[in-house]
């Protein structure tokens, strides 16, 4: 297949694939026609336009294929690609103000090309070369990747081999010399009907128990036996009210959809996992690590959604009163602490044993951690500065009418020189990331998304070396007791003392 | 007219009566009918059907017509009434999980009960006696009365009188030997399309160079000149797709909408201020200190929402898990904050000269505080328990269609024992509550309902008796200066130190 | 003994009683007359001077002697004696700053009081009419009671009789037939030194493993076998630099003592507990319930807090900036929701079958949780408008070193017309409660004392009647599952819905 | 003079300086040996000792003496230069659980460096030349260089010319052919005592009005008419009490004093600023960003704190209780936010004109606006996972007395493996940190160091990009009107999306 080079060509790639994809009960013709769907290929299209705008910023130089690759495609090789791709994420949430869905795909190949690694090292299997021809075709034609990992879990408290229905989580059912069969359904998947390819993997970690649930492979999306269920999103019908300014965000929205397989079957050369169950908790913490710190996305949403909260309090008369002030100085302190948080954890980033460069995993927590609260926070914000107004907002089809339309333009004026519709399109944009469309994306999908606040805390715990900092403050203290100062050259503590970040450990 | 007894009678007493309502540009032909509309009928009958059920709390007996009255038509006599108040506030909150509209109308005539009888002291004027009679015929008939205030303000840097255009705060534009005729609208108006008749308020101080501003009476909602254009909801529109799960909240929902008023006429009967500009803050004060404690319904919603966060938890398998108990104490710690606040308010309460008893404004405004920020935190931590399915849900419709039906009750089952479609009945609420068409209510109007934040935080500023607390200070550090002592014995300390709350100051 | 009438005669009571009192490693010959001492017994001393001067705040009739009682000697009667307890520890924590040292023994007496009655009917023993005996007799002395519960505890994941050292929970170790002797040690107690009597009580629930853990008594605090050795606080020392303004709060401190008993002699008339296990969990709740809403009295010292903070930003000539103003707002905000949610709990209290009343315990465990952070937060605030000096100012004798004196009169000053030591004792006061000595009790005894954050927190677990709340949701969800009704009535939402607080349920 | 190789040499330089030190009233002969201000000097002797230990973090090459210096000497000259006085920082938080003293020197040579720079370019003067004289001397040496800014300020509200008192701002007070003269104090500034050097800058800026306030020069700290007046703090006499565990940090604390200047002469090769008002804001601003990241340093303070907060847990049993585990984990992630927002300012630094690297200000900001909190918030869950007995600890001095000595080590004891006086010190360092001697620099210095949190939001609001963030919302409502897009181009914006942060913009 030819290589996808802008936006246009992404969009035409789509077509004609005859991805079975429902939505209220039906299936779906073309989804790249679909009112309620193209939003979300609009977004993800910017992922390519970008790069040709600034492609400092969004494509980089890959030895795989000795050429410049979109950085979505890019296997990290220093810190600074890692920080770079926070970077391009800001960016892109700047320009869409939603989720472009294309972030999974890009932290899977990375965290499968230094576990699959690991992997050939221990049981001598061949899954990192396989891996690599992978990754350099999907360079090759710019393709957009997904990464399916969250299982839809059923019973929370039991193992997956312990559910009352075994499909529960993703599980080899079948294997033949050409290749593996799996069943299952991912939940809430990213851009899954926008992608060419999906690569599977396992949700959690898997005990010896439960070998088959320890998978990993690259399927395309139209393989035989998968069907999407799209799912709904708030006031996902206003997009087909036909050009009411009721949509908030005009052209852009996010995509999540459940996606089940039935006996999908992967060819070796295409699987990267099978049976591994001791690396299957490695896969996670490596794409979760690099997931958590992708959430940096959202500082560049909430850009938009400070933007917003500013000029609804321009359009009211007041963006100069103290207190209207102050609370877009606290949305700004908010939104850069998830900034920051990210960056750092990209910039201390380490080489793995296969080359490929891994951020923080401590810092990787807090960044996502505060993106599970802070969103919510600055959408609290937005609601206060926009007023009232902003849920009880009449349709914009009453603007048409001749006999409300008039009215409205009258009453529901701000400052004098601002058009009333004006006013109207960007109350309806906060409605849009606060509790609409979008608020999906920026606030549950913050909060949900490479794991919930609890998955977070529960990783902190893990890399706190709190038996270093208990050693600190027996020191201070006058304590004698044997502590093990080895502890600090390891994990995070070595990673926060190495004075050249980009020569690894 | 006859006196509406129950549920069923107040519904028959909407039918009718031709009121103009615009709704996606539309005049609506009866909105008694209408699917969007009818939920938030259905929240407001519940005052009926409460006050049969369980009259000790929703009804009490009235002087006025020496009869027993539905509680929200009762001028209150005690601190124990406005305690009650909030006890059937809550209750209504629990039994709706949504607004149910009556709160306005009942704090709008306390506060103009007590406000034009010292306007008649003051100016000899006849309000006072003229609101009696209103109030019992309101009584009489067990009607629904709505309190119209919220102008629509233009440009909030301006006083109403310096606006580009002055109807932008509704004034009076004409008086006549029979009454004034008003112009402007109000905006958002809570259950206005419900009502039977609507008392009009000003918004905000009044001074001297806009007399005209200062303007306060009783209107049908059907008088001539009177047009409705209805307020649209997030996911309004799922409550037409006919019977789907997704509507979250089966049969309750909130109301707004904008009222425009085209010199709309009061007979002198029914105007309680016409000028008096000095009684515009006291009655907008009034009004604000009994609705910010009227908010103590969100506490009664926050139950629904703390409930349906345990119910998910524990389809999901996992609610006796540690942290997800501690979520559920949280939301229940911030939830009886507000409660708790709200109670001590009106508990609090002193008689004004009428006889009238107004509760305590500081602690009402400290109540609504909490209430501008608990509820985005309980929504939050209700989707944290509800995990990321809950915007990610496919359409209720994907279960009738056989070829996604049983994929879906087989891949969103929680544990074993619990029904699909009642788990997914559970997200869908969770999803109205805290994105969808009662977020508007327990989130966007507890924020801005009764006074955004800052109005609050200024109201708090007045009443803290900062210089009484820096006495105490002085005196503790040994600083010689004169503290004026009487200060404790007024306001806010006044009522704190009363030893018995029931006979005023 | 005759009546403690006042201040005075309470000082003089005090006097050569042969406490064996130990403090910075000496025997104190006379602690009423240890500088460092004495300023708790001055606040003490407060309670009785207030009962003098507000008779219907601090004292009320007891049918127990039928006359009037200190009401911290009273048992509540009715809801509105436990509101006015709270209106009385809110006056006291203004006059005092620090805490008075009295609540422990109200609260443990009122807890017993019922207790022994439900122990009376069902074992048939006397510990009730005991317990009145002696309460009427502390009534009629008007004598200080303390209220001993907090054991050392050891090793905290090990019951009390699976300790290391049996004595780490307070024992009966041996009986006779005049009474019992128990050994153990209270840790942290309240004004232990400044009390006549304290009441000896178990520190959490005991299994049928400890019977001999299961003890409550009355004993003089100059019982043989008793020694206090006195807790140190921060800035202790201060006080004993004679006079400067470096103490802050010039008459006024806390006082908590480490009490160690060792086969102390309890006459059985004077035993209120002996081994009923099964009621120690009860004991500990009813008196938890009453101590966690006794924190009101933070909301007193707050409002000296927030004047200090007034004071001295007014002494910088910023009192009117909006951002101080508004950060006192916060302070107010955060101190009267710890007032609301006390007097809620008291207000919505209910009678045991003792005829004691008991204040609601959801109510309690909710004010007292704010308690455990708020007071942080306002000494934060205030630091905040102190400015740095709060924590640099030079000592108060470099005032009287002529070389320097003048000079801190130049550099210290703030406006022009205030004085610069009048400055420097705000500033001291601001340390002292934030850092000093009272913020010992402000600060960290607001955090533990009644039972730290986590105790709060697993009482609201087990009140917050969540299978009632989940029917509220099913309902409104449409979720076909069997609803126990019965449970509203009961418990925490029955008092919720209770209309007439003042009959019980 | 010989250059300082170590701690040993630095302590050494500080004797027969004849510093005009008072403290408690009282001159002091010789600072070095007083047992009050010998901690804070052991504090400072650290970044020698570190610079030997550990050079790669704690010393550079620096071009201006072609030698490698102390880190605390070296002008950045690169984004990492930056990042990595952030590792030395946390470092040395780390092994003194303390305020070292060494950073406002860096950060105003740092600051001066390029604000000379940009003098000299407008006005023709020298004054960069001279200083990096100046500063090559110190590197040469080794010294210890103060920054003194804050001036007193006396009524906040007028500007430095306005005061009642012209001296509460610095000023020059005469000029002459040998230099200048300058009068004034300098409140609570670190280390003066126990550096060799200071350089004295405006505190605000300047308005034409006041240009002898616009000075900036380098004066011995024991140049004539100096005086030193010791800032007393928390709990300060403990160290007096000869070598009890109550002072909680053995070795080290900080030190703040007030520094007064009567005509201080300072020569002209020795003056950086001399009237030009203009450089003024911008002298302040630049050192403001340096010092606001510097409180990275807090972060290391905050390994301590959770380290003793750890080992209590421990020591009393309970450190793998959930809610305990959960606590460290708050700490923590609350520690690393501090340290990222910090790191990331660095990283994002750029070149000025002069080359030296200028940190992000945005991020600085938003990094000490975290400090102004967040240690609060450690400080009170130490305090909590503490319990109550922090604060009730007897003294010391109990131990060594055999009548209570034994009864302590029983009754204190936690989990039986540990040693009693071990539990005791660990719970003396967490109130030394939260309510003693380290709780001024921990708490209250983070609060107000480098500018009290209200100079973050105003630095935060100058510098948000609001118009740039408008335009994204409007673009994405549709909003048709001219955004500047050359905005984002430019300062905060810029910084973040330039891919290669060590070339600079």
């Amino acid at each position: 297949m030819k290589r996808i080079e802008d936006g246009k060509d992404y969009v035409e790639s789509l077509r004609g694939r005859g991805l079975k994809v429902y939505l209220f009960g039906e299936l779906i013709e073309e989804p790249v026609d679909h009112p309620l769907i193209r939003p979300s290929i609009n977004a993800l299209a910017e992922t390519y336009e970008l790069a040709l705008r600034e492609p400092d910023l969004a494509t980089t130089y890959s030895p795989l294929i000795e050429d410049r690759v979109n950085r979505f495609l890019h296997i990290a090789s220093s810190a600074e690609d890692l920080v770079n791709q926070n970077k391009m994420q800001r960016k892109l949430g700047q320009l869409t103000g939603t989720c472009f869905q294309r972030c999974v795909g890009m932290d899977a190949l990375n965290a499968l090309y230094s576990v699959t690694y690991e992997m050939d090292e221990k049981y001598d299997t061949k899954y990192h070369e396989r891996l690599k021809v992978f990754i350099a075709e999907m360079q090759r034609c710019n393709y957009v990747v997904g990464g399916a990992m969250t299982d839809v879990k059923g019973d929370r408290s039991k193992a997956p081999q312990d559910q009352a229905d075994p499909d529960l989580y993703m599980h080899i059912v079948d294997r033949d010399d050409e290749g593996i069969y799996v069943t299952g359904a991912k939940a809430h998947q990213t851009g899954c009907v926008n992608s060419h390819w999906m690569v599977v993997m396992p949700t959690m970690r898997v005990d010896p128990g439960g070998v088959d649930y320890a998978v990993s492979g690259a399927v395309p999306v139209d393989a035989p036996g998968i069907i999407y269920i799209y799912g709904r999103q708030s006031c996902d019908l206003r997009v087909l009210e036909g050009g009411t300014p009721d949509v908030g965000n005009l052209n852009f929205a996010g995509q999540e959809a459940l996606v089940i397989f039935d006996k999908v079957f992967i060819p070796w050369n295409l699987v990267f996992m099978d049976g591994e169950y001791d690396f299957a908790s490695m896969l996670v913490e490596r794409f979760t690590a690099y997931h958590r710190r992708s959430y940096v996305c959202k500082s560049g949403v909430g850009d938009v959604l400070i933007g917003a909260a500013a000029t609804i309090a321009d359009y009211n008369g007041v963006e100069r009163a103290s207190h209207i002030r102050d609370k877009l100085v606290e949305m700004t302190h908010l939104n850069e602490t998830i900034y920051s948080t990210g960056i750092c954890s990209s910039y201390q980033a380490y080489p793995t044993r296969s080359g490929c460069y891994m951020n923080d995993e401590m810092l990787a927590n807090v960044c996502k951690h505060h993106v599970t609260k802070y969103p919510y926070e600055l959408g609290r914000i937005a609601q206060d500065l926009a007023g009232g107004i902003v849920v009880t907002l009449p349709s914009g089809r009453d603007l048409d009418n001749p006999e409300t339309g008039d009215l409205l333009r009258k009453y529901l004026k701000g400052r004098e020189e601002v058009d009333t519709e004006d006013r109207m399109k960007i109350l309806r944009l906060i409605e849009n990331m606060t509790l609409g469309r979008n608020a999906v994306g920026y606030l549950t999908e913050s909060l949900h998304g490479a794991g919930s606040p609890q998955a977070q805390r529960i990783q902190i715990s893990r890399t706190m070396q709190i038996e270093y900092k208990k050693g600190l403050a027996k020191k201070l203290a006058g304590v004698k007791e044997e502590v093990d100062s080895k502890q600090e050259a390891l994990e995070f503590m070595g990673r926060v003392f190495r004075t050249n970040p980009y020569e690894g450990n």
